[in-house]
C-alpha cells in the first residue's frame, strides 16, 4: 500500500476539540484542499478547494452583474510612486511589498507586486472617467495578490499570496458611495449565510482597524470553533482621498469640475478555510451542499456474484441523479469501506449506497455527511428525496453554526468579565470609548482586537470596558486570525 | 463635449487595409478592450475584453471537465533551483524572468515570477502521484504569467504579463500522453472555429520552434490580415524529461516503479487580439455572436412627441430578447446616431432600432454589424429571427475568414516563389529539410519562421526550398507575431 493511501486510511488523527490547529492542518492536507508550496508562506490550491472557489466566483459574479459591476484585469506590477501618493495607504502596505529586481533598463522605476489594486486601478480610472455620464463606474477584479507576511503561514488563512476579488467603484455623491459600500457588504453576508452556511456579524471597523486610506471600513466577522474571529469580507468608503491624489475628476451635469467618491470591497480564499473550521469534524471536511460541485457519491457494494448487476444499477442511479453532480465511484481497486472513509474525509454531502439487497427491494441507502443520518429511499423517489435532504442539510448546518455563534458571543460590563470571556474563547460585546490608545492597551494585554461596531445597536450607555469613560455603543472584541 | 466622447465620435481614423498596425491599436483602445499600463510592456484588460475572456473560459472549462481535467492554482513565485532542473527549459525562459528582490531572510532562495508553471506544478505532482491509480492525472490552471519581453508591447499579442490557461497532465504511457496532447489541440481548434470564428491550421512545430523542454510541440496557426501568422494555442508532449528531474514516479499495476509521461497545453488572451484583427473593420470591432455576452442592443429612436411610447416599446422588445443578453440603450444624453456609432465601434453583433413608425407597423429594424444588412422584422417574430440572424452571422464570419486563409496560403517550389509569396503577405507551404541551420537562414533572410508541419499531409517528395535537399513533407512558413 502506498504511503498516501495509508495516510488516507488513517484519516484525521487528532480531535477537532483537542488540538484544533493540528486538526485544521490535517483536514486541509488530507482532504486534498491545499498543500504547502516550496517557497515559504505560499500554498497550492488543489482541485477540491479550487472547485469551491469557482462556485463562490460563479455565485458572486451573478450578484455583482445584477448591480452593474463588470469584471476586468489590471497589471500585477505597481510603480513605487503610486504607493507613495496616498500616505496612509503607503504606510499600511509598504512593509509587506515584494519588489522586482532592477533589470538595469533606462528610466526604469522600481515596481512591486500588487498587495491590493487601488493605486494601479485608479491611475486608469483617472484616464477613463470624464463626465457624470460615466458614473457610477463599477469594476471588479478576480486576481492573486501578494503580501509578504512575516507570521507563520496558515493554509487559506494567512499566506503570502492569495486569491481574492476586489471591487472598486466610483460615484458622484458620498451618499451613493456609502450606500453601495453597505450593499456589497450585505451581499457578502448573504453569500456567507446561504452559500457556505456561515453566520456573521456585520459592523463598522474602529479607527485602529480601518483599511489603510479609507474613511470608513465595514466588515463581516465569523466566529471559529477555537474562539477566534475571522474577517470574512470587508467594504470601504474610501472618501475622496484616492480620487484627489490620482486625479480622478468629472464634469457634473451643470458642467462644473467635481471630485468623485469611491468604495472598494473584497473577500478572499480564506472563506475556504472558514468552511473547514466551522463545519469540519473528526472525520474531516463537511461541505455545505450549496457550495459543493458534487453533492452526492454513489458507492456500489460489490460482491463477486452480484458485481455486474450492482454496477449496472449504481450507474443507472448515478445517471438519474446527474443534476446533483453525482460521482459514481466504481473504482475497482478500493473497497467500499475505504471509499466511505475517503468521501467522508473529503466532505461529500451525501453518500448513496447500492448493494445486492437494496436492488432486491428497489431501494438505496442515503447517508448524510454532517450527522451520519441514514435513510432508506425507494429508487424512484431518490431524486426528490436527495433534493430535500440536501436542503435540510444546508439549513441545519447553518442553524448549528448560528447557534454556536450566538451562544459564544457574550456581553461584558467590567474588565474582569471581559478578560474572563476571552479566556473562555468567547467573542465579547462591551462598551468601548473608540480611543486607539485604549484599543492598543486591550490588544497588548489580551491579544484580542476590536472586530467591529455591530450594526443595528440601540444606544446603550455604559462605561468603556478599558478606561471607564462613558460611551454610547458596544464594540465586538475577539482574538483574531 | 468631453475629450473621450470626441474620440468616440471620431471613431477609427485609419483604414484597416491602410496602416494595419495603427488601425489595430485604435480599435483596441477606442472600443475599450484594453489600455496601456503605467509600467512599460503591461496592459489593462478592460471589461469589454474581459467579458470575452470569461466567455472563452466558460466554454473551455466545460470542455476540459468532460475530459476529466480539474482546475487548481499554483504559486506565482518559483525558486531558482527549479528552473535549473530541466536544462532546455531553463535556457528558454531565463532571459525573460522577473526576479524578486531579496528581503535578506535566512536561507532564502532567489525566486522569480512564473513565466509558465511546469516546474512549480511538477514539484507538487512528485508529492501527490504515487500509484497507477492516480493516473491519468489532469490539472489545468487559469492564471497570469510574466515574461520580460524586450520587443515593443502590442496589446493582447505581446505584453510582459498576460492571462492564460495551462493544462498539465501525467500518464502511464506515451501513447496516452500523445493522444491527449493531440486531443486538447483539437479542442483548441474547435474553440477557434466555433466560438471566435477563426480558422486555423494544425500541425507539429519544427525542432527550432519546439517548446523549451518538450519532446514534440503541436500548434494551431491563424493568418492575420497583414499576412502574419498568429500562434493561437500549443500543446506539448513533454516526454519523461520533467518527470525524471522532478522525481515524479509511480508504481505500476505489477508493483514496479515507473516514470510517467507528461503533456502541457495552453492558450492566452492573445485570442482576443486575433478576434480584433480577423473580424474588425474600418468602423471598429466586430464580435462573433457566439463569444459576445450581449448579442444585440435595442436603440429607441426618440422624438419629443412619441418619446414615452417608443421607450415603453423598446423596453418590451428588450425584455422579449433577454436570452440574447440584450442591452437597452435608453440613455437620454446621447443621440441615436451617436449610439449607432458607439455600438458599431464596440462590435455589437446586432442593432435593433425601434422608432414611432416601426411601432405603427408592429416591427423593428435589425442591423447586422458585420455586413450592415438591414432586416425589417415583425415584432412577434423578433426572438426567432434574431436567433437565426446570429447563427447566420457567426457562420458567415467564419466562412469569410476561412476563404481568406485558403486564398492566402500558397505553395512554393523554389526560393524565388517562396520569397515572392512572403512579400505578397501569404503563408507559404514548401518542402523543407527540417534542418535548424536551414531554418535559421530563412529567418535571417526573410524574417519568416516555420509555423508548423501541417497534419494530414500526403507524402509529397520535393526539394527543400532553402537547401535543395530531397524531403518528404511540406512545412508552413510565415512572418509571425
Amino acid at each position: 500500500m502506498q504511503e498516501k493511501e495509508k495516510e488516507k486510511q488513517l484519516g484525521i488523527t487528532v480531535k477537532k476539540d483537542g488540538d484544533f490547529s493540528e486538526w485544521y492542518n490535517q483536514v486541509v492536507l488530507r482532504a486534498e484542499l491545499a498543500d504547502y508550496a516550496p517557497v515559504r508562506g505560499f500554498m497550492v490550491v488543489r482541485p477540491t478547494a479550487y472547485a469551491i472557489w469557482e462556485k463562490i466566483q460563479s455565485y458572486f459574479n451573478s450578484v455583482i452583474a445584477r448591480h452593474g459591476v463588470r469584471n476586468a484585469y489590471f497589471p500585477l506590477l505597481i510603480p513605487k510612486s503610486f504607493f507613495e501618493k496616498e500616505a496612509e495607504h503607503a504606510a499600511g502596505f509598504e512593509p509587506e511589498l515584494a519588489w522586482i529586481e532592477s533589470r538595469g533598463e533606462d528610466a526604469e522605476e522600481r515596481v512591486a507586486i500588487r498587495p491590493t489594486s487601488e493605486t494601479i486601478m485608479y491611475d486608469s480610472y483617472a484616464k477613463w472617467i470624464r463626465s457624470w455620464r460615466d458614473l457610477p463606474f463599477r469594476i471588479n477584479q478576480w486576481c492573486n495578490v501578494l503580501r509578504w507576511e512575516v507570521k507563520q503561514c496558515k493554509l487559506f488563512l494567512r499566506t503570502r499570496e492569495f486569491l481574492w476579488q476586489e471591487g472598486h467603484c466610483v460615484y458622484a455623491t458620498e451618499k451613493e458611495c456609502e450606500k453601495e459600500a453597505l450593499l456589497f457588504l450585505e451581499e457578502y453576508k448573504k453569500l456567507c449565510e446561504t452559500l457556505i452556511a456561515i453566520p456573521v456579524i456585520a459592523g463598522e471597523k474602529t479607527e485602529s482597524e480601518r483599511f489603510a486610506g479609507a474613511k470608513r471600513s465595514f466588515t463581516i466577522e465569523a466566529l471559529m470553533p477555537d474562539g477566534r474571529a475571522l474577517q470574512m469580507g470587508t467594504s470601504h468608503n474610501l472618501g475622496q482621498g484616492f480620487a484627489k491624489v490620482f486625479g480622478i475628476g468629472f464634469l457634473d451635469e451643470s458642467g462644473k469640475s467635481a471630485v468623485p467618491w469611491q468604495n472598494s470591497w473584497g473577500f478572499s480564499t480564506r472563506l475556504i478555510g472558514a468552511i473547514v473550521m466551522v463545519h469540519g469534524d473528526d472525520k474531516g471536511l463537511v461541505m455545505p451542499p450549496a457550495v459543493a460541485t458534487h453533492k452526492a457519491v454513489v458507492v456500489p457494494i460489490i460482491f463477486d456474484k452480484t458485481k455486474e448487476k450492482v454496477l449496472k444499477k449504481a450507474k443507472e442511479i448515478a445517471k438519474s441523479l446527474e443534476k446533483f453532480g453525482v460521482i459514481l465511484d466504481d473504482r475497482d481497486s478500493y473497497s467500499a469501506g475505504w471509499k466511505f472513509n475517503e468521501w467522508e474525509l473529503k466532505g461529500m454531502p451525501l453518500r448513496v449506497e447500492v448493494g445486492p439487497k437494496d436492488i432486491e427491494k428497489s431501494q438505496a441507502v442515503v447517508v448524510r455527511r454532517d450527522n451520519g443520518k441514514k435513510e432508506i429511499v425507494k429508487e424512484k423517489e431518490l431524486p426528490k428525496k436527495i433534493e430535500s435532504m440536501l436542503e435540510e442539510m444546508q439549513r441545519e448546518m447553518f442553524g448549528k453554526a448560528k447557534k454556536f455563534l450566538e451562544s459564544n458571543t457574550v456581553e461584558a460590563n467590567t474588565w474582569g468579565e471581559f478578560t474572563k470571556a476571552l479566556e473562555a474563547k468567547k467573542m465579547v460585546l462591551a462598551n468601548f470609548c473608540n480611543n486607539p490608545a485604549c484599543e492598543k492597551g486591550i490588544k497588548e494585554e489580551t491579544t484580542a482586537t476590536s472586530r467591529c461596531v455591530p450594526f443595528g445597536q440601540k444606544k446603550s450607555m455604559g462605561k468603556c470596558v478599558r478606561c471607564g469613560k462613558e460611551t454610547e455603543t458596544k464594540v465586538l472584541f475577539a482574538k483574531g486570525y
